[in-house]
């Protein structure tokens, strides 16, 4: 068993042992879905006052609604959301490379049959941060597989100050 | 501005004023990412004692590896990490459907233009818990795209009283 997995272990017998929440309903008790990045430095529960239950969080790199889509028809058509908040934050990896530089590094790293296996998947990266929140909502709001009076809004979580500001 | 978008602003405002972590790093410090369900009951962070700055936390409708593969890929390959840690959970909503009635009920809620959207998307359900997660292990290692010495394991967190358990 690696450090890792002993750490989940012993931290989760700790989390479990005070458990009390074991009532919660499957569907979110306040219908709404935030869709944030994969980035280490984001605890959506502490940073955005989820509490457990109220909300489903789905999370990839850079926060994208286009990777997304899958998780946002299942949380809305299934299980009855109807508030989406999506939110990138400064510093992103996303900003900081491009598909040729991916899809170059998958070659060198992992050679020429993971490059074949990757074929021209997307990875998605923005070169600017508001611009790619504000292409996102754009995204969702021309989706028809996302109705129109569902609540959409933008933002942008700072990882320097922990403090969010709203885009769209 | 919605009562979650409200809700988002003041619980932020409280978080921000007492952060102290802005000097983290953008790659996770320990090196492993968790790839987890996107459902309302789990809280990563503190089920599992995710330190914030450590890992990549990545979620979508029923932990997919197949849908995370993008930011796998950029998580290991772009930003150092060389471990993942795999949790679906009791109760989940995956376990209550199948592609067939996702894709009926898309067309009877949204209409013939978003079933269209919807092409032959695969909405990624099983019918089983400990198997689908052998599955995602199996497509995980089978894949040239992930190195055959990142650490890697599969678990179910149960709902019901937030303990996780060991599948693979």
């Amino acid at each position: 068993m690696s450090d890792i997995q002993s750490n989940l272990k012993q931290s989760n017998a700790a989390y479990a042992a005070s458990f009390d929440q074991g009532h919660l309903a499957l569907p979110p008790a306040k219908k709404y879905l935030v869709l944030t990045c994969m980035d280490a430095r984001i605890d959506p529960a502490a940073a955005l006052g989820i509490t457990l239950g109220d909300a489903h969080v789905i999370r990839n790199a850079g926060a994208s609604a286009v990777d997304a889509l899958r998780s946002i028809v299942i949380s809305q058509q299934l299980l009855g959301t109807h508030e989406i908040v999506l939110i990138k934050h400064t510093g992103c990896g996303m900003l900081t490379f491009t598909n040729e530089d991916a899809r170059g590094l998958v070659e060198k790293n992992l050679g020429k049959e993971a490059r074949a296996e990757l074929g021209d998947l997307d990875f998605l990266p923005f070169p600017e941060l508001d611009s790619a929140v504000k292409k996102d909502i754009a995204f969702i709001k021309q989706s028809k597989l996302v109705p129109d009076d569902v609540i959409i809004s933008g933002w942008v979580y700072e990882v320097e100050t922990g403090k969010v500001r709203q885009v769209v």
